[in-house]
């Protein structure tokens, strides 16, 4: 049965969130996603539950809120994603992205909230999500508003050269590479093993990309692209790996967010 | 213990997708929400909860598919949802409204969807979804693409006479009056009780509004409007209410879609 | 032969008008109208005329000002005004009604009007007048212009029950139905009997629309569209009618405009 | 007392309009005007009412068809409208301008319309004006509508180097200086006299400008531009001479769209 | 060999750039080009190549900087510039050309710049400009930037009516008949006679235009649009011509420059 | 003294460039850079001098042409160019960047090309040059051109295991960090020497980052932020690995767009 989670402002009413926001000051958490195929043993949700469940874990650590998901993402890149001409794959145009981002920075800058973090769980968000950012504070600071801080983290960046060493004990590919690879994969393995399927791992990886992006996108154009969507094996992938990362991403990223907005007092 | 829900197309491999899309041309709903204060007593999530929980159980019954839900909808106005002003109601400008619709249409429209639903559940949203979708309409004709049939949908226009009858007792307000009223709360007590406090219903009900609007939304230049948020009293909210609601909004929505999309001959 | 009208500010000479603008601070009335088919028996533009005669009206009331209207409105839509794809409907995308009337309140904050009514005849246009003046009031208060206070009216919402019972006897259908019929087709034969044709009323009426929308809006896809363009019966419709709607609605406009802009003291 | 205007297409009813459309393929003539200071002896509205009653006397003259003019016009400019900082000028940002441009463009020829003028009565608006019919042309194209021919047409430019001895005996000035001059003033002493009032005419004209632009728009910025916000001498006006000039321009406007849409057979 | 040019602003590191800004407050010069075709004998950077070399040498006059060009402008016009339909000019859209200057200016404003000239070599960037322009300067007062002085300047304005009679002893034909004309020519010759090829002069001039503009623009619709795409004979052009007229633009604009931003006391 | 260059587009006329165009179908480079600090003891122009430098090569290599530069990049981030409050970088903004890269794309479509490569010198861009790409595919696409192929080529990363070796004998730290460090200060000594000064070289480097962003950019929000602007050292760098690097490039860019456009057997 469900029950109500503190810490998903969604389950909130407006004057719970409101002395929230007035008293604590807590940090708010925007996970921002994508629905984007990820081979054929992973749901298309992974960029977006991820970062979600880091954000609520970490939330819960330093008693911060997660606002609901911005679902979808940016148009998939062949070397970072697959690209976006695979059924499933649905993504926004960086203007959707980026006004999205500017609107929802800007609300809960209204509310009150100071310490943001917008948590990217798909590489191609990036930009967006900074030029988004910029284009709020612009608009703030001419509302008077000049105190916000906000933190984009690509969660991903958080894994430690010991942790590599235990995930990819052959070395480690490089982030693009990993898009449905081992890490996705073992994350995905220790949180929700029912949207995991290991028997239809890709077999026509990894893949290798010539040191440029060709466009349109189409097999046609990108002979080398694997037609699994899959851009590195996620054979190794165990839901222990995942654990070991999933906990150092929330443990890491509690601590940066601590740092840098000053939590530290405010932690038992 | 979570287990892979097929309805929901954000936990399928693209593959399954892929599959389900050549040979069952399913309906795919889009639920559009918002994050919007809902009096003392609901939580925020329920312009989101409602049309997506009953875009599911539409799916199940049509072998329909639900994309993830657009969690963030357009400015809360005074006469329908109380007001932007207040805090927790985070919502989008028209321009990222109207081309995350447009941008969402085009991608399913892209893998091959051609029967879409956009389910609404924030009266706000009514035009912004219909120009983004008048926006995807365009540009699919000029890319050869002129098969789409596309139904926006708010699911409490689906209330029967009957039900009415039952649910208000005393006469039917009016579907912007029921801003955190009976209806809403009656459906969340049926599907989310865990969400729902009936010992903090709001007291200043019912809004009186003037017949037209006034800007700035202040609570001075709008007096009459309630401190609560809620727009009307909830008091006669029951989850049995809700049960009869939601089923009729399911039934209906079905029975619509089947009509409309001539899914007559595969229904069982 | 034409004479100057001083409620109209584009008859005015900039001198006559900044004056006006000082001394007074005279409600500004902004007509937004659309050219949209009425059915056989009524001219395109009354979705224009009737606003900006009303705004004339009231102006001349409470010593207001008229500026140009904007023509063009937002795209028809079935269930209010037939649809989009009728010859002779003549429509804006939802980012030029918006930046429309964004830059027209701009402009009139400049002058240093701070009373401004956006008068409606369009319901199509309400969302994106909403958007208008809501990006406008930002941008204002970014330029240190913190006393502006504009109404949205449609005039329609004035109506009163009394006046509801003599024009519909037989009971109000709704505004949305009322598209091309009763009080819009008296209002019309009140003021501008020479464009009304009671020859040519529809017969194909009154509509009956589902409780949701279809897109891309066709004959085909709407089947129980009336061809006509008419929503509903203006059978009933007289000059006499037209004139008690008319004149309610400029004395009850002109009552909420004096209560809500204080000019209580400046009327006799 | 008003009759109805068959050349005014918000004065038809849609299947009149329908009815042209389809049997006389008829020019459609849409006046793109301004709200703009015209000096102390013009009224606001010279941009918009000259080139909408030469629309309507050129449409009697080759059966065509005027639509309701775009009342706003682009921000005046020193050098050819005194600038935009004085009250009463209203104006449109450029997107609002080439937006609805393209709309209203796109919408015609949606009905059929094939053949389109855009008489524009303020030179400001030229490029804007440019720029929405490329993109409704692009866009056209795309629709398959690739037999769209249109005009624009600067009125004043049909002046005869005949009728220009006669109007300034002592030599023309130039059309930017000619702002609330002899031509405009001399036409609405023709057309509209009671909205002329001579006695005012400024006498810190003429303007003179430095061969650049300076910004911000300011009285200290420029200290040669006249106060009154006429650039010109307007002592030489008569309605003689607005005649003269009126008759000019519906002629020649006359005989260009004949010939540019080869409407020579057709006219009796 | 090349060496370091002190003017460009490209060529400075940060530092130097820095210092420059804070001591000496110096005009900062942005050429805006583009990149059209300028029959037969002359390349098609002229509009970019003379405004920016103008610039350098005015900037080297009064201890100014120049940024780099805006390579690109807006859309070649028939009547101005041959229009946007031969092969080689290649445009910007509206939008993109007042973004680019929008952002640029507020960029040079952040680093301390208060005084810019908008140096343009190709009339048809006018209006897009001076949008740019008024955007930037309407954001900066929101900054609190409220002492930015920008000039615009079509340098062939500062043509004197002296020079006006050695260039056109028959008479000055008017600029927008100048496009790839004597004066374009002759300046051409006088700065880089190599990319000049006199042998190859068009014969098809001068152009005939009526007094309106034809849309969609095809040698069909324009048929007194000459193939060459020069719009005036250039016989007449010679280097010393050109080298009169450059050095009649650097020393009018150094006066002009100097002047407007009270430079006086400065320059040597 | 200058002579034309016959790989530069705006050097040619126009009838030159139709005929390349039709006859050889050349690839046509467009370079993409920035105005970016640089640290204190390189220019501001490297990220668009180095990429047109090599795209002018590679074209004289394959008979290719090089189109003007887009000078001016998207906003300068920390981890990559230090940031955009550095006096001196001046960039745009994502809708100027995406739009611009669009309409010069379309208008080379336009002129018949139909291999197209976007050479990037900032890495910003990447994204806001892909968008750019993909806005203009579609609309091509629309247009009924469906040939095209476009490359985004990164130049830095043509370079080769072994070069890495060579120039970074202790290991390559990594491109973002590169910012203004040994392969940049290397070309820039190698084909501009005049605009370096390797006395001024940055101490304060190599910077240290946190694995997230922190906004808005300060000093203060960035402690760790080289105050120089430089990320790494360039003592290392000199002539002769500029040598190497830039013409691997050039070498290895030839070799790539050869292949991928098939130009094998025109190449001598």
């Amino acid at each position: 049965m469900s029950t109500k989670d503190p810490v998903r402002i969604e389950q909130l009413n407006w004057m719970e969130y409101e002395a929230r926001m007035k008293e604590q000051q807590p940090v708010v958490f925007i996970p921002v996603g994508a629905l984007e195929q990820h081979g054929p043993h992973l749901p298309m949700n992974c960029d977006e539950l991820i970062p979600r469940e880091i954000s609520e874990d970490v939330a819960r650590t330093i008693n911060g809120l997660v606002a609901p998901s911005l679902n979808y993402g940016y148009k998939s890149q062949p070397r970072t994603g697959g690209g976006n001409h695979f059924p499933g794959t649905t993504s926004l145009s960086a203007e959707a992205m980026i006004l999205s981002v500017r609107d929802v920075v800007m609300e809960f800058a209204r509310h009150g909230a100071r310490r943001l973090v917008l948590m990217d769980g798909h590489s191609e968000n990036t930009m967006f999500i900074i030029e988004g950012i910029d284009l709020a504070l612009r608009e703030l600071f001419r509302d008077g508003i000049t105190d916000m801080k906000i933190l984009r983290i690509g969660y991903y960046e958080f894994t430690s050269a010991s942790t590599e060493k235990v995930v990819w004990p052959d070395g480690f590919p490089s982030w693009p590479l990993e898009h449905a690879g081992v890490m996705e994969t073992s994350v995905m393995l220790y949180r929700r093993p029912d949207l995991v399927d290991m028997t239809k791992l890709a077999t026509d990886v990894p893949a290798q990309f010539p040191p440029y992006d060709v466009y349109p996108v189409t097999f046609e154009n990108l002979p080398t692209l694997p037609r699994s969507g899959a851009l590195n094996s996620a054979k190794l992938a165990t839901a222990e790996k995942g654990k070991l990362m999933f906990n150092e991403y929330v443990s890491g990223i509690a601590l940066a967010v601590t740092d840098e907005f000053g939590l530290g007092k405010k932690l038992k």
